[in-house]
């Protein structure tokens, strides 16, 4: 197979697909994921030995048990994979709408219509699951994909294609609207992250080895989820009880997630009343300590933080602890250190939660809530294709309107410009 | 002087400077602008001895008229130019504005409040007004800005970042916010448009050769503005006064300018009757035809036009014209030839307008009114850096909100995740 000429003909299927995609009627993209739906529950007994395979093979190959985790298929994964078509036919269609009419004095009215970006490119790693959620998005939101999965999932993820195609089918809509790569060879993923007359935007879902390879390689804009290095700072007008409620859950409740907290700061005047309690819940949940020179004082089991850790997403459990002076000494650190995911401020004081707020330049910032809010499902959106935490088109949590632009629309009666 | 250190140390200063400049009040921003305003007006004497003298360097080079032109500083146009700092002042300050609040199901309240992008690089030609605008709009919307103006206006510029320094000190800003590079090597443009740790955006103003090269350059977004290949179609329900009317403005108001058409397509049902005298009222005016067959058989002064005419902005008194079977045909005929700029429909049917509408695929799609409306000022955004004929972050005129991102913000009382 010649990579270049294969994906130069999946691009061009894709944008081809991409016009009928972008004006399909709701009904018609509600159609298409229902029967996508239908086709997975229809095909379960198809997709679970195709798994089998892969997973067989992904064992004879040595993977480790978290990744066979990810790739592992159940009967009850399956009916989840379908569910998620369902959900997202129920969402709003968000193509279409109108915005911000206003009426100038030239006599125009000028707003806004909302928009697919056109051809999305998703590339992850082996979760066949993403498969069924990224192609109901990208239709969803108007737009043709191009899905390259990891190569471990091959055989499950062409099973999905097969359903997700039916489904396209049976509502009418071009089979090329989703295309699954067929090919493992990873050349493939170096063209479809440099076809910018094909590709309006890549997605990429994995580790940071696979984003920060695309990045550089990509010519076409990437909507990138980086680290989550995320913080709760407790203030000193803080109450206790929330902030042992926030820390904990924002910490325990996943350790793998990346919305879980990695580092606590404490302000000094009431470090000595809330470090010790803090830290001593931490603790008893199994949580390794590392601190500041103030902190080590307070707690007894702190192991030291270098500067390093405080950069450091652990996915782990172990949380690195700094004192600080202040709301503003607060800020400083997290917009050095943090990934600019999310960050929480614990307080009563409205000034400093203001000032947290605005300044604090991360794509979710809270106040007395935990950082594991930030979701695309408890903020709301129906689902997420992923997190960005760049700033430029679309921050945080990316639901269907992160995969869309707007356009400008003019309403006239014969005006002409003076 | 090492180009590389030069731009790092820029590069760096100016990342500082967005923390400031970010944070900065409504009432110190509006101030900076009024004071650059004020030192503009105070040093007109010594920014029109610094163009006259770049002026004379540039007739000694040979640059050709509409170089110098646009070159050219007036006592007139500086005064435009420090009422255009006033005019930013005056607008509303994006940043804060806090939106789509909604309480969720777990009791948070989320929704998104408007952030400054962080450093704008703005690469533009030698036309020294555009100092003063960028400077002012990126400051306006809380971002620090790196400006590299065109050599042949070095002078010029350095005479008014110096009005601008001193309009950002009176403020109590820093002076870094705005930084104009001192050097006309072209290697700075390189380094600029990679850094990624130093500046979120480009946004180049200037000929489609400079735009080319520096997105093919870039690490980093670039919000472009290719061609404004722009197209009206007058539609079998198109009101025939109107349509002259709209046709006579978007091509010849101005024919140098983006929003100009450049093609006029003509539905099959009335090209008999309207063909002749909308070529005969651009013949008039000055515009030559090129016409597919059917144009050349109802108009008799019609050139030919070739495929590669479809394709092309003219900048100049031509036109293409085609006749085409209805507004299918005219949707996709734009589609593939445009340049997803500007295009019009003049129609008085309901049905054909909401198609257009939605169907074309460009950054500004108007009904019954003249392409020369797109535009940022004729739009209401009071201001315009560029018009981008992209898709990703922001389409067709950019004003203040282009130049800012939404984060996500959390109001909780405690909550954590169940």
């Amino acid at each position: 197979m010649d990579i270049k000429d294969y994906m130069e003909n999946v691009g061009r299927a894709a944008r081809a697909a991409s016009r009928e995609t972008a004006k399909a009627s709701t009904a018609a993209k509600n159609a298409a994921l229902l029967a996508m739906a239908q086709a997975i529950r229809d095909g379960s007994a198809g997709l679970l030995a195709a798994n089998a395979e892969d997973l067989a093979e992904a064992r004879a190959n040595g993977l480790d048990a978290a990744m066979i985790d990810r790739l592992t298929l159940t009967a009850k994964g399956v009916e989840s994979i379908a569910q998620g078509l369902e959900q997202v036919a129920a969402l709003p269609d968000p193509v279409g709408e109108m915005t911000d009419m206003k009426r100038r004095p030239s006599g125009i009215q000028v707003g806004k219509m909302r928009v697919p970006l056109g051809v999305v490119g998703i590339i992850y790693e082996a979760r066949p699951n993403v498969t069924a959620d990224a192609a109901a998005l990208c239709l969803k939101s108007g737009n043709a994909a191009i899905l390259r999965g990891g190569k471990e999932a091959i055989r499950a993820n062409q099973a999905i294609a097969a359903c997700v195609r039916a489904g396209l089918k049976a509502a009418g809509l071009p089979e090329t609207a989703v295309q699954v790569i067929e090919t493992t060879d990873r050349a493939a993923v170096g063209e479809l992250v440099a076809m910018p007359q094909y590709v309006d935007v890549i997605v990429p879902r994995g580790g940071k080895g696979l984003i920060e390879r695309i990045s550089r390689e990509a010519k076409v804009p990437v909507i990138k989820h980086l680290d989550g290095n995320c913080h709760v700072y407790v203030d000193a007008a803080a109450d206790p009880a929330k902030a042992l409620k926030i820390v904990e859950n924002a910490k325990t409740q996943r350790l793998g997630t990346c919305n879980t907290a990695e580092s606590l700061l404490i302000a000094r005047p009431v470090a000595v009343a809330l470090a010790p309690t803090l830290c001593a819940m931490l603790t008893a949940k199994g949580v390794e300590i590392r601190g500041c020179a103030e902190t080590q004082a307070l707690v007894t089991n702190a192991k030291p933080a270098s500067d390093e850790d405080y950069y450091t997403e652990y996915l782990a459990a172990i949380i690195s602890v700094k004192i600080v002076a202040d709301v503003g000494e607060a800020i400083e650190h997290i917009n050095k250190y943090s990934s600019a995911h999310t960050e929480s401020i614990v307080t009563e004081d409205y000034s400093h939660a203001m000032r947290f707020l605005r300044e604090v330049d991360s794509s979710s910032v809270m106040v007395n809530a935990s950082t594991r809010f930030a979701d695309g499902f408890e903020y709301g959106l129906g689902a997420e294709i992923g997190i960005s935490t760049d700033k430029f088109h679309a921050r945080g949590p990316v639901g269907l309107e992160g995969l869309t632009s707007q356009k400008w629309i003019v309403l006239g009666d014969g005006e002409v410009r003076a």
